[in-house]
C-alpha cells in the first residue's frame, strides 16, 4: 500500500512536470505483473532518469499514413529514425491489415515498441492483439478511460516516448468515454508542424457518431473545441477514417469549413443526434474483441482471420 | 514558317539549359490558337523573362494526396502557397471526385492553373476535362507522346513552374508509350526531399501492366531505372495507384524492396509478361475519354456522370 502510495505520488508530480518524461527505449520498459496502471507508472519513472542525457536532441520523424479500405481506417506509423535503434509505434492498427505494417516496419529496420488505439473501435478489429503475438515486446497502449485491456493505460497529459520524440494524450471523449488524441510533442526538437491524431473525435469536414459506447455530443462538442481547436492553427489532423479519399486537413482548416464543429453547441447537437446513422454491421464482433485489445486471446479466434 | 522555326529553336535552346525557364503565373500564360505544342512552346519563352527577379525564392509548398476508391487512384494537390497568387495544379485527377478537388482548392484559396495526367489511364476517366469546364483558366497538360489532346503536351526535361516551385518532366514510358514522371524541382528554394509522381511506371513494391496501349516491359524496367532510381535514394514516391493501402514509399525502399524492379531485366520481363491480368473492365470507356483529357468535349457525356 506504501508503495502504491508512493508511485501515485510520482506519476502525480510527473504530471505536473511533464518536460521530465522522456525517451523510452525498449530495453527501459518495466513489465509488473500487477495492474497495467502500475505498469506505466513504472515506466514514467525509468525514462525520467535520461532526461539529463539526450542523446538525438533534433529527433527525426519517419511517418506513414496507411489505409485499410473495407473500414476506411486509416493506421499511423512513427519512428524516430535518428535514433539508434529506430523505435516506432502504431496508431490504430487494423487485424487484416497487420501483416502489412509488419513487414513495412521490418523493412524500413524499425523496432516496434508500442501498438496503440485512440479509442475502442465498433467498425473494425484492432491489430494490436495480433501485433502482440508476432512482436511479443510490443505494449498495447489505450486510455484507462476506456476500461480496456492492454498493457499501457494511458490518461490526459500522459507521454508516450519513442526514442527522442513523443506524443502527448489529449482526453477528447464523445463518440466514446475513452476516446483520446495523441498529439506531437511541442519543442524545438520535435516534428513541426504539429500533428494531432484525432481518431472518431475530429474528422476532416465530420466527426465520429454519438449513439453508442458512452457517447455524447454535448462532450464530443467540448473536447474538439477544448483539446483540438486550441492547438496551433497548422497543426495537421490525421483522423482514424476518411470515407472521402482526404487524407489530411489542419487544425485551422477544420476551424472554418467543418460543416458540424463550426457551428454553435446546440446546432451541434441537434446535427449530430439526428444523423439516423444504422447500427454499425461490426460492432456486436469488434467492441468485445477490442476491449481486449483485439485478439489478446488468441484462442478465442480463428485461425484464418489472422492472416490479411 | 519562319516564326514557327524561331520557336522551335527557343525551345531547343531552353530544353539544353533548363535553369532558364522560371515562375509561370497564370497571368503570363499565353493560348495560342494553333497547336498544343506552339502553346507550351509560347509560355516556356514567356517565363524565361521573369528569370532575374524570383519574388518568392523560398516557395513553400503545400501538398494533398487525394483518394478514389472505386478505381484506387491518388491524385495529388500541390501549390506555392508563399505566391501571392497560390498557384497550384493537380495531378491526375478522377472525375468522380473532381468536385471534391474543385472545393479543396477553392477551401484553401489556391488558384488552380494546371489539371495534369501521368498518362492516359485506362482504368478511369480523368477529371481533366470536367475541371476545365468548372475552371475555364485551367489549363490541361499531358505528354506528346500520349497522342492525346491537351492544352500543354509536355516532353521529358520540360519544367512546369506554379509559382517559385516547379516539376520537370522525365519520360518513363512501358506501362504506356506516354507515360511520364513529374519531379519536385532541385534546389534550395525547392521542397526538400523531392517527390516523385510516378503514375503507373512505379507502384509502391509494384509496378503498372505492360501489355496494352504501347506496353512495353522492357521500356518499362529501362524507364524506373534510368528515370527513377538514378533520383536521390530519399526521393518521395507518389505514385498514381496503390491497391493495399500504401501512400508513399522513396527511391531507396523500391531500390531495396520492389518484387519486381530489383530483378534482372529478364526476371523482370517474365514476370510482367506472364501476369495474366483481366482485360481492364473501364478501358474501353476510359481510354478514348482520356485521349482527348477527359470531358474536353462534354456533350458526348452524360450529365448524370459528372456529379460525385
Amino acid at each position: 500500500m506504501l508503495a502504491m502510495n508512493l508511485i501515485r505520488c510520482c506519476l502525480s508530480l510527473a504530471r505536473r512536470s511533464p518536460s521530465h518524461f522522456l525517451n523510452l527505449s525498449t530495453t527501459q520498459t518495466l513489465v509488473s505483473p500487477s495492474s497495467s496502471r502500475f505498469k506505466l507508472i513504472t515506466f514514467q519513472t525509468m525514462v525520467s532518469r535520461a532526461y539529463t542525457t539526450p542523446s538525438h536532441p533534433s529527433g527525426k520523424l519517419l511517418f506513414r499514413q496507411l489505409f485499410e479500405k473495407d473500414s476506411s481506417t486509416y493506421t499511423y506509423l512513427l519512428a524516430d529514425v535518428s535514433h539508434p535503434d529506430k523505435p516506432a509505434l502504431l496508431i490504430d492498427p487494423v487485424d487484416k491489415t497487420a501483416e502489412r505494417d509488419l513487414s513495412l516496419v521490418k523493412e524500413l529496420g524499425l523496432k516496434l515498441i508500442y501498438a496503440m488505439n485512440t479509442h475502442v473501435h465498433a467498425d473494425h478489429i484492432t491489430g494490436t492483439g495480433l501485433i502482440k503475438t508476432k512482436v511479443p515486446a510490443v505494449k498495447s497502449v489505450i486510455s484507462e478511460a476506456s476500461k480496456s485491456k492492454a498493457d499501457l493505460l494511458i490518461q490526459a497529459g500522459d507521454k508516450i516516448y519513442f526514442g527522442d520524440l513523443f506524443l502527448e494524450v489529449r482526453s477528447t471523449p464523445g463518440h466514446t468515454l475513452g476516446c483520446v488524441t495523441y498529439v506531437t510533442g511541442d519543442g524545438p526538437d520535435q516534428p513541426q508542424p504539429r500533428m494531432a491524431f484525432t481518431g472518431d473525435a475530429l474528422l476532416i469536414r465530420g466527426c465520429g457518431r454519438t449513439d453508442f459506447q458512452g457517447g455524447s455530443s454535448h462532450e464530443l462538442y467540448k473536447s474538439v473545441h477544448s483539446q483540438i481547436f486550441t492547438l496551433p492553427k497548422d497543426t495537421l489532423i490525421y483522423p482514424a477514417h476518411d470515407y472521402k479519399g482526404f487524407t489530411v486537413s489542419t487544425v485551422g482548416e477544420e476551424m472554418l469549413y467543418n460543416p458540424r464543429l463550426t457551428r454553435d453547441e446546440e446546432t451541434f447537437r441537434n446535427i449530430v443526434e439526428n444523423l439516423s446513422l444504422p447500427y454499425p454491421k461490426m460492432i456486436d464482433l469488434a467492441v468485445p474483441a477490442n476491449i481486449v485489445c483485439g485478439l489478446q486471446d488468441l484462442s478465442a479466434k480463428p485461425v484464418e482471420a489472422i492472416s490479411n
